[in-house]
């Protein structure tokens, strides 16, 4: 048996919930039944004011820590920051990350069987909003019986539920860390997204989302469209770094390309594997249409009014797609709100994808201030850069 | 008849020069018959000091001022800046501009019949680099009897041409105008042209290039390539601008979209109609494959200690495809390269496309370093931001 890496929560297990109370979307859809796939690590105390809750971005899922099996040769996407003894130290804290609705990894989606058809969803599976997560997850709170989450954390589309969070259920989140996300997307950012979409959707193979039903995958689309996102997640910098015009002989038709190419290729594959089109359309969509302030009359300050939640925001000085521009509008309007708010712009080469990586500064504030939590978890405290 | 608007050069007819001399391309290849598509502007004064050359960028062509019919509902690509009184003055010089080799506007490329097979090039036409550009325009020189360039000027993929002329033929250079450019692409840059040429190359109309055969386009394909490179040459700042995130009604599928997402829809077909993917393919190669010091052993000084021009090197402040970074590293390498240089970065808010916008400053700068050639034909001058 391989031995469990110290600093890893090991084995885990993820969890199935079933939903029989219907979820109105913000649509104006329902889904009668519905169920989300779960993992947590660490336990519960006793007075329930330990649970964290993890909420994914674009391509993430529940799978944040830990290995599936002894065989398993990546640990979660967050599994260097969740476990004893890491920033969110599950010696202290009980976690909970979750598939989001719509997504592709056993929570309900596009590839579930639509109860009216018997058939896949496929490209009729509702519209979901970060509003219909927050919901949703509310719901999984309820069960899990934790009436007030000591954090809710999320990088990028995962900060813009945190966020929301916040701003719908005020009593229920005490401290909300926000990473590398944005108040909504910039016209850039929809661009890119509306590119990606366009390149799933104009693949023969898409066949108008119904892909499952003729037995194919739009993997051309979909690794088109991982390739766009992929490359705005990285900064010039570090490709500059990593691949600069490095050139590699490949076989056949081509004779030579540059590094940069075969790994796009690569990357671009390796994601058709592993994700859906269908939640990607959704998933980007979701992006897109969120707006803190949109049910707010577009006054943002008014909407963080709401909160009584502690924020801690982040970002990456060479992350271009959620630059620290659009977190200082973040933490400006919590200001003007009155509300409690830190905030640190990470120096990073890595681009947008920082936030997944164990960055020194990064992981030593969230280390700092998740124990600031864990010791006076009803007590507000202070860290730096504020 | 529609009168001629006040600084248009007018009606233009574009001429065919038909080449017999065979040209051996840098990639080992030879085109034995090939002609190039050109305009003229002004009129080459009697010692044949006053020819200009223009050198376009990926998408542009030989069409770059005037109209070629009084129905013509749209002038050349930068006839805001050719014409009398306009800052490259048709009364003042005599202009040249062309199609450049493996392009889709009349010169020979993919879409010429290859002499070998009767059939036209599409997929095997030879690979095409800057360098080959440079010489086939100074065999154009030489049937114009232009023995030097009073300058030889072009933005983006242009002004590496120019680059190149200054490099390669100093003494038939005397400006170099270099405007939002690079000495070489960077892995970012090579990134997007990759996923631009995927996309074409992946669309099963574009049928490995063989598409003209079977009587179809890959739209989709070159759709998407064109909305990724149209993303990046614009800004952040001028797409928040000018789109924000304001919506609007679609019929029948989609309620709602972006107006960025329906510009961008737009920009795609316009594209498509106008140009043909196997260009697109080689011209985005051309651009990867550019590198001013590649025949100097990557020593880039070395490269420009050749040239006895003067150069004029200009960036847009917004301009992050080819940023003013860039563009400094030209300077710095004219420079090391003791070569003469002015250099301005010019604050616009539009991005890459700037440099086809009449930009106030930007006008006034060129039309000051124009003016000076004129009047001092052979004396080199200062202008500021030196």
């Amino acid at each position: 048996m391989t031995p469990i890496r110290a600093g890893s929560v090991g084995r885990v297990i993820p969890q199935t919930q079933l939903f029989d109370q219907p979820l109105v979307l913000e649509s104006g859809e329902t889904l009668s039944q519905w169920q989300l796939v779960y993992e947590t690590y660490g336990e519960l105390n006793g007075d329930g004011t330990n649970a964290v809750l993890i909420c994914h971005a674009l391509s993430g899922d529940h799978h944040a820590a830990g290995v599936h099996s002894d065989e398993d040769r990546k640990p979660g996407w967050w599994d260097n920051c969740i476990g004893p003894g890491k920033p969110f130290d599950t010696d202290q804290f009980f976690i909970v990350s979750l598939n989001n609705l719509g997504g592709c990894s056993g929570s309900t989606g596009p590839n579930s069987i639509n109860p009216a058809t018997g058939k896949p969803w496929g490209p009729d599976f509702p519209h979901v909003r970060v509003e219909d997560w927050v919901e949703s997850q509310r719901r999984l709170a309820d069960v899990l019986g934790i009436t007030q989450w000591a954090a809710v954390i999320g990088g990028s589309l995962g900060g813009m539920q945190a966020m929301c969070w916040a701003v719908r259920h005020p009593q229920r989140v005490r401290h909300c860390i926000v990473i590398a996300s944005a108040l909504r997307l910039s016209a850039q950012n929809i661009a890119f997204n509306e590119i990606a979409r366009q390149a799933i959707t104009s693949d023969p193979d898409f066949a108008d989302g119904h892909f499952l039903d003729r037995d194919t995958v739009p993997r051309r689309g979909l690794a088109i469209a991982r390739m766009i996102g992929h490359v705005t997640y990285l900064s010039d910098e570090l490709m500059g770094d990593k691949f600069g015009r490095e050139t590699r002989a490949v076989s056949d038709d081509e004779d030579v390309i540059f590094q940069i190419q075969s790994y796009l290729r690569y990357q671009g594959e390796a994601f058709v594997d592993r994700f859906d089109a269908n939640t990607y359309l959704l998933m980007t969509r979701a992006l897109d249409w969120f707006d803190i302030a949109a049910a707010f009359d577009h006054n943002t300050p008014a909407a963080f009014e709401r909160a009584t939640a502690r924020f801690l925001v982040l970002s990456f000085s060479s992350d271009w797609r959620f630059s620290p521009a659009r977190s200082r509008e973040i933490v400006d309007a919590l200001i003007a709100a009155n509300c409690d708010v830190s905030y640190a712009e990470i120096e990073a080469s890595e681009g947008h994808d920082s936030f997944l990586l164990p960055v020194d500064r990064y992981h030593a504030i969230l280390r700092r201030y998740m124990n600031g939590i864990s010791k006076h978890p009803a007590v507000r405290e202070n860290i730096g850069d504020r």
